[in-house]
C-alpha cells in the first residue's frame, strides 16, 4: 500500500492533471454521499475499541488508532478546507502533529513517538472529525468546490480507505501483543473440534504464453499515479498458481526445516531470521501442541486450508525456493506483471473489509481455475518497488511522495481482508519491505513454462 | 524513594517479626480506616486524568498510571489475599503483568512495555480494585486478619503511598512530553507579569559540631528495613545550608557555563550531560525569550524564589563544586548522615501532596533557620546507597527486595511535593541513580566546618 | 561486485557444468602463469604496507588486509587442495577464521569482528600463502587437475580478482579514517596551484533507438552465473550522457543546496542523510577553505574535471532528479540494459588497477563520444539486482551464493580504477546496497529519448 | 586503579604542592636511573609481542599496546618537555591522538576508536619513545630539572607503572579473544595430569577490635592525592579471610547455581549475569569436560588452589551472600578500611608484575594467618569510591582529575601480579565499576565480629 512510512499520498492527475493520465471516478453529484460512506466506515471500525487500545503503538510501524482517525481528517483540513479564507483551524497544534511525511507542509511529530501521546484524546479526536466533517458537508452539498478541490478530495477519500486497512492491521498488532488476546470482532465459524483438511493435493497451475502486452492502468476510473503510465511489457510464457499457499503447507515447510536450513534463504532473509528468531508466520503461537493463530476474532486455532497470511516476502521467497526443490524449473513468485495478466483472466475473489470478518477463507478444495486474485490477503511479487516507464511525480505537495518510496521495497497485488472491496483493482500497486509481516500478506507460486 | 526498578517492597520487620528491629505503627483496630484512606487517595490522584493518560510509557523508568492502579491492588490481593482459602482471584492474568519484581513470585511482564498494553482497561483495574478492596474491607473490618497479615497489610499502605508519588511523577513525565503540556491540577497562584524575586542573597549555614552520634530508625512507628539499624556514625564539625538552591540561583550557573565546563563535573556527569545534551534542569523550556517550566499545573514562568527541582545527582555534584570554586574549603552536598542529624534540628516543613499543589514551594527571604527540611522536593546526599552495619534483608517475596538495589544509587532524604506527609520522616531513605531527573529532587549544599 | 556480504563466490558454470551456460576462459595449459600472475598481484598491492595497516577494520563492511590476503588462499585449499587426499592442511584454525560466508563449508567466525584479530599475524598468512602455492604450482604443473577443479580454479583466480579490489577499497577507509592520512601510492601529477577546469559545458546525450534486444553473457570466455542467461529485454529509446557527472557538477549540486532538499531524495535517501551527516562524497574535507578529497596518495585538492566518486546510489539518484528539475522529462540513472547497450558502442576506457593510479582519470573536454564507460569509476544504475529470466544458481558450496544477494542492492556495471582490466566485461554485474560510498561509484546519466 | 576511563592521571603533592599533603620519594639524584629503569620495563612487557597485536582493542575499556607506549610517552612531553622553550616537539598530530581525558590540554581522540589506527606503527612510536627518552636523559642527568618539574617526572613514572598493568590486562583481552589464544609468556610449572586440591577446609578468619582509628597515606613516600588526607574512620569488631577464595570455591558456587539465582544478586548484578550471559569468570572455557582457563601463559586448566580471579563485585557481593546462606550473621566483602587495617597486619604477599608470571599463585593450604593482602589480584571492597573527608583536587592540568572518577565505582586494594611491586602500598586506591572483569580481581570475605 502506498502507506509506509505514511506513503499514503500519492500524485495523482486527471483530465486536467499535470500528468493527464487518470480519472477521477466520482461525479460531482457524488461527492456528498461517498465523503460520508467513507467517514461512516472509520466510525465503524473504531465502534468495538476501548479508549486506550487507541492510544498505543506497539512497533514504530504501527500507528495508533485515534492517530489514524485524525490524520485523514487533517488531510481535509491542510489540503482543502484551509484553502477557504472562511475555514477555523480547530486546533493549531494538529498540523505538526497529524502531518504524516509532508516535508513541503512542514515539520512533522517523530513518527515513532506517535504512542507517547494521551491528547488529544480520542473524544477530542472525535471532535475534530465532526468539525471538519461539518465544513466538508457544507462545502459538498453547496453545489460543490472547484475541479482541483474536487479532485482532492477524492484523493483524500481513498486516503482514507488506505488508512482504514492500516487501522485494522495495526490494532491487530496491539492486540495481539497483549497477552490477553484481546478480541476485536468475534465471528462463529470455528469446528469445535480439530478441522478435517479439504485441501488435500497441490495447487494446480494456469498457464499464459506472454509477448509484448500492454499493463498498467488505462485512465478509466481513479487509480494512483503510480499504476501508470500503461506501458508495454515483455512477458515471457508462464504458470501460476490457482490459489495462495495454505496454512497446511506452510506447516509442512516449517516440518522440513524451512526456518533452519539457510540454502533457502536470501542473506537478508537468513539473517533476519535468526536475528528476530522467527520460526512461523507473525501471530503464530503454539498452545498445549497445538498451532494457534492470533486473529482479529481472538486466538484460534489455525485453520490447515486458509491461505497462509502474516509472511514476509523473505519467507514468501524461501517458500518458493523450497518448493522448487523437486521440481526441474525455476519456481518463484510471480512479477507484477505476470500477477496483473493473470487477475485480468479470473472473477474469482476471496475477503475483503466489507464482511467485518478479518480474515482470509479458506479456499475451495476443487481448484480448476484461479481462485482469489483480488481479497482475502496481499500477494507478494517478485517486483521491486520501481517507477514504469514514464512515470514523473505530480508538482506541488499533495504529488510530493509516490515515487519517492521506490527504493527497497517490494510490490504486492490484490488487497486483503482489511481492504475495502471498492477500494483495490487489478493494477494496483501496494508496496512494503521484505521483512514487513504484520499486513494480510500471503504468497502465489509461479514458474516459468515449459 | 525504595521504588526504583520497582525496588519498592522492602523487607520489613516489628516486634516479632525476623529481624526484630522496627515496630507498626497502626493499632488494630486502625487498619480499615487506614486502607480506607490510602486507598481513597489513589483515587482522587487519578481523577482529573483521561482513560488515555493512563495508558502510556513515556520511558522505560515511567509505568503507566493504570499499572500503578492494577500493580499497588496485586500487592494486597498476592500478599494478603491469596492467603486465604476462600479468595477468589479477579483475573489469572494479573499474577504476570502486575508483578513488578518479585522474582520468587513468578516471570514479570516486562518493565519496558507496560506502556504497550491497552487491557485491561482502566475501568477494568478499577473494577480490579473494587474487588480486592472489598475483599480486604471484609477482612479488616472482621476483627481483622492474623499478626502477620496486619503487617503486610500496612507494608501495602506504605507502597501504595510511595507509588502515588510515583503516578504524579510519572504522569508529570507524560504531559510534560506532550507538545500540547495539558494540565493536570491548575492553580491560579501566579501573577501576571514577571515576579519579583524576593530572595536576593547567598544561602546561610547552620553549625553542627559532629561526633560519634547514634542515627538510623529507633524502631518507633513504622519504619522500612533499609534505615536500621540504629548505628553510631563518626561524624566531623559541618555547616548545612539553611535553605535548598534557587531556581535564581541555578540560572546564575547555567549563565556561568555550568553545562559546558568539564571541570565542573564528574566523568559521569560530562559524558551524561554531552549525551543527553543538558542544560537545564528537566521540564525547562526556553520560550520567546523567557525562561518557562512545565509543572502539573501546565506550563508556567520558571519562579526564582522556588528551590530547583527535577535536578539529577550528577547535576547537584557539579553545582555544590561550582560554589567552591570561590570559597577556601570544599562545597558539597552533605551526607545522609548530615543531613539526618540537621533534620532532627528543624520543624519547618514545605509542600506535601496533600496540598495538591504538586509544586514547591518558594522559600522565605529572611532565612535565618533551615527551612524545608521536609517536603517540597527530595535532597540529594553525597552517600551511595548502602545497607547500614549489622543490615540484613528479612527471608520470603515480600522481604526479597530492599538490599538488592545498594549498588549505584544515592540517597535522597526528606520527601517531596509529591509525598503524602504521613508517609516520609527524618529516617526515610530514598534513592535513585545518579542521573535520574523526572522525580521532584533538588540541592542542599554542605561544607566542612572550620 | 558479487563480494558485498562476501557474496564473492558465485556460482558459475562452463561448458561441462551444471547450467552450460559459460565457458571458462583459460586453456589448461595457461593455467599456472594464470595463477602465478593474479597471486603475484595481491603481493604487489600490499607491499606499501606496514603489518599494521593490514589487521585493522574501519566498519564492518571493511575487511583487514590481512583477511583478504587469507581468505583468498583459504578458496583454494578448499576448494581445490582438500579434494587432494595427501594435501596437509596449513593450520586447522583457518577454516573457521577465513571462512566468508559458505554456511555448507562450516561456522563462520563473526564478520564484524575481522579486526580484532591479531594472529596469524601477516608473516604467518605470507607462509599460508606460500604453502598453497607450493601446493597449487605442483597442481597446475603437473599435468594439472581434472575438469571440475581446473574450473574452480579458474573461479579462485577471479575471486581474488575481486579481492584485491576490495582490499583496495577497505584500505582507502582504513587510511582515509586516520587523521594522518598516510599515503598508500602517491603520485605526482597534481598541478602546484589551483586547477583550470577544462570541462565547461554540460555533457551531451548519446540516442540509441531500443527494441526487443538481446542480452547478458553470450557465452564466449568467463563470466560468472549472473550474467546470464542471455535473454531478450524490451527496451525504449533512450539517451545516454557521454561521460559522467564531474566533481565541479557535484560542487553545484551541493551548492544549489542538494543535501539539505527533502524533495530531491527517495525517503530512504532523506532520512540516511539525516542520519548520517552527509554533505559531500566520502572522503572530502574542507580544508582551509578548500575542498579536499582523500585519495590512495593521500589528501589531494578535489579535480574539478574528474568523474565524482565515492557516491552512493541515494546520491546518484538524488542528483538525477536534481538535474531533471530543469528539463522537460525524466533525468534518471539507465539500466543496467540500457548501459549494457551503450556499453557495446564504445571502446573508450578509463583507470583501470593496472597503471597503479588507483583514482578516477579526468573526463575530456571535447566530449563528442561515450567516454570511460569501463573503468574510472562503478556506475550505478537504476536495476535493483534480481535474477535474469531462468537464472537457476548451480549446485555446491562454491554455487551457494550469488542468487542469495538478490534483495535490496542495485547494480553497478564497468568496473573501476580499482578493477583489474582483464577481470571487467560489459555484462559483469556489480552490486551494492544503496546507501554504500566505499567503493569507486560514480554516475552516469540517462534520459527518456523524446 | 586511577585509570579507568584513562583516569590516570590524579592530583598530587608533595611538600611544597597545592595541598602539601605527600611526599615524593626520589631524592633528586635517583631520578635519572628510576626514569631508565621504568622505561625499560614496558620495552621488556612488549618483547614478546607482534606489530599486529599492538594494534587492536577488543572492546572500548582496552587500548592498544601501541597506544599505552605512545600516551606515557606522550605525558613526559606534554607536562614536562614542553615546558622546555627548547624542545621539538616529535609529531604535531600526538597531541590529540595521545591524549587520553586532559580536556584542558585540548580535544582527545575518540577512545573507542584507538584500535581503528594503524599509525603510527609500532615502529614509529618507538622511534617517539626515543625520541623524548633522549631529551629527559639530558634534563634529568643535567643536574635535574627545578622541583616541578621533579615532582612531575615522578608522576609520571607512577603513571607508566599504572598504565604498564593496563597494557598486560588488555594484551591478555586481545590474545583472549582470539579462537587460537596465542601465548604472551610461557610458563612450565602445570602439572600434565589433573591437579591434586591442596586446599581443602574453609578458610580461617583473623578477627580485629576496631575503633576510632587513623586511615589513609601518612605522607611517608609518594602516594596519589586519593590516599589522603589521613583521617579518623570509626570501625566496628569485624572478621576478614585469612585467605582469598579460590577456583575450587568458586566452581561450588557455580554448580549450587550461582549464576541462576537471582536472590544472590543485587538489582544490577542480575540484569548483567543474565545480558551478558555471565557463567564463570571471564575467561574461563569448557574444553571437553574440563574447565580451562585463558592467562598470558595460554590456555590452561583451571587450577583448584588459586584464588578466583577475573570476577567483577557484582559476582563478588553475590558470592559473600551465596556464603552467608549458611552462617548465622552476615558474610560480605570487607569495607576499604578494614583491608587497610589487616593489611597493616600481614606481611605475606603474592606475585606481581616483577616475577613475569602474570598469574596468581596458589594458596597455601595451612592458613594460619592472612596470605597475599598484596600482590595476586586486586581484592573489591564494598567502599564505593568517595573522596576521604577534606579531599580537594589540586589545581591545574595535572590535577585536573581523580575525583571526577568517584561516582559508581568500588574502590579495590592490593594489587595483583600485573602490577609492580614498588607501585602499591596499603593505602593505594584501585577502583573500577562494578561489572568490570578484565583486571586481575579477585574476592576476599569479610563478616562482622561476634
Amino acid at each position: 500500500m502506498p502507506l509506509f512510512h505514511d506513503a499514503d499520498h500519492p500524485a495523482y492527475s486527471s483530465n486536467g492533471g499535470v500528468a493527464g493520465r487518470f480519472e477521477g471516478v466520482l461525479a460531482p453529484g457524488e461527492f456528498a454521499a461517498a465523503y460520508d460512506r467513507v467517514r461512516d466506515f472509520s466510525g465503524q471500525l473504531v465502534d468495538p475499541l476501548e479508549p486506550e487500545d487507541m492510544v498505543v503503538q506497539t512497533m514504530p510501524d504501527v500507528s495508533p488508532t485515534k492517530w489514524h482517525l485524525a490524520h485523514t481528517t487533517w488531510f481535509f483540513e491542510t489540503f482543502v478546507l484551509k484553502q477557504l479564507p472562511e475555514y477555523e483551524v480547530f486546533d493549531d497544534h494538529f498540523e505538526h502533529l497529524f502531518n504524516s511525511y509532508y516535508n513541503s507542509v512542514g515539520e512533522q511529530f517523530s513518527r515513532q513517538h506517535r504512542g507517547l501521546l494521551s491528547r488529544p484524546t480520542v473524544a477530542e479526536v472525535m471532535r475534530y472529525r465532526d468539525h471538519v466533517d461539518g465544513w466538508m458537508s457544507g462545502l459538498l452539498g453547496d453545489g460543490g468546490p472547484t475541479g482541483e478541490m474536487l479532485r482532492v478530495t477524492e484523493i483524500g477519500l481513498h486516503h482514507e480507505q488506505q488508512h482504514q486497512e492500516l487501522l485494522l492491521t495495526d490494532i491487530k498488532h496491539v492486540l495481539g501483543f497483549n497477552p490477553m488476546f484481546p478480541v476485536y470482532a468475534d465471528r462463529d465459524d470455528e469446528p469445535a473440534g480439530p478441522k478435517v483438511r479439504r485441501v488435500t493435493g497441490p495447487t494446480g497451475y494456469v498457464r499464459f504464453e506472454g509477448g509484448v502486452l500492454e499493463l498498467g492502468h488505462d485512465g478509466e476510473g481513479f487509480a494512483f499515479d503510480n499504476e501508470g503510465p500503461r506501458h508495454e511489457q515483455l512477458i515471457r510464457p508462464f504458470e501460476i498458481a490457482e490459489r495462495c499457499v495454505t496454512n497446511a503447507e506452510w506447516q509442512q515447510f516449517m516440518a522440513d526445516g524451512g526456518y533452519d536450513r539457510p540454502e533457502l534463504w536470501t542473506s537478508l532473509g537468513w539473517s533476519t531470521v535468526k536475528e528476530r528468531d522467527w520460526q512461523s508466520p507473525e501471530y503464530w503461537f503454539a498452545r498445549l501442541g497445538r498451532q494457534k493463530n492470533f486473529t482479529l476474532a481472538g486466538l484460534r486455532n489455525v485453520d490447515p486450508d486458509e491461505p497462509v497470511t502474516h509472511v514476509s516476502w523473505l519467507e514468501a521467497d524461501a517458500y518458493a525456493r523450497w518448493t522448487g526443490l523437486n521440481e526441474d524449473r525455476v519456481v518463484r513468485l510471480p512479477s507484477e506483471f505476470e500477477w496483473e495478466i493473470a487477475c485480468g483472466a479470473s472473477t474469482d475473489e476471496g475477503e475483503f473489509a466489507d464482511s467485518f470478518r478479518f480474515h482470509p477463507a479458506a479456499v475451495s478444495p476443487d481448484a480448476g481455475r484461479l481462485q482469489g486474485m483480488l481479497g482475502n490477503g496481499w500477494e507478494w511479487t517478485s517486483s521491486p518497488y520501481l517507477p514504469y516507464p514514464g512515470y514523473r511525480p505530480a508538482a506541488g505537495a499533495i504529488g510530493e511522495y509516490n515515487g519517492k518510496f521506490m527504493c527497497q521495497q517490494y510490490v504486492l497485488r490484490g488487497g486483503s481482508c482489511a481492504t475495502s472491496r471498492d477500494h483495490v483493482r487489478p493494477t494496483y500497486r501496494n508496496f512494503f519491505p521484505p521483512d514487513a509481516r504484520w499486513q494480510f500478506t500471503g504468497v502465489r507460486l509461479c514458474r516459468d513454462a515449459d
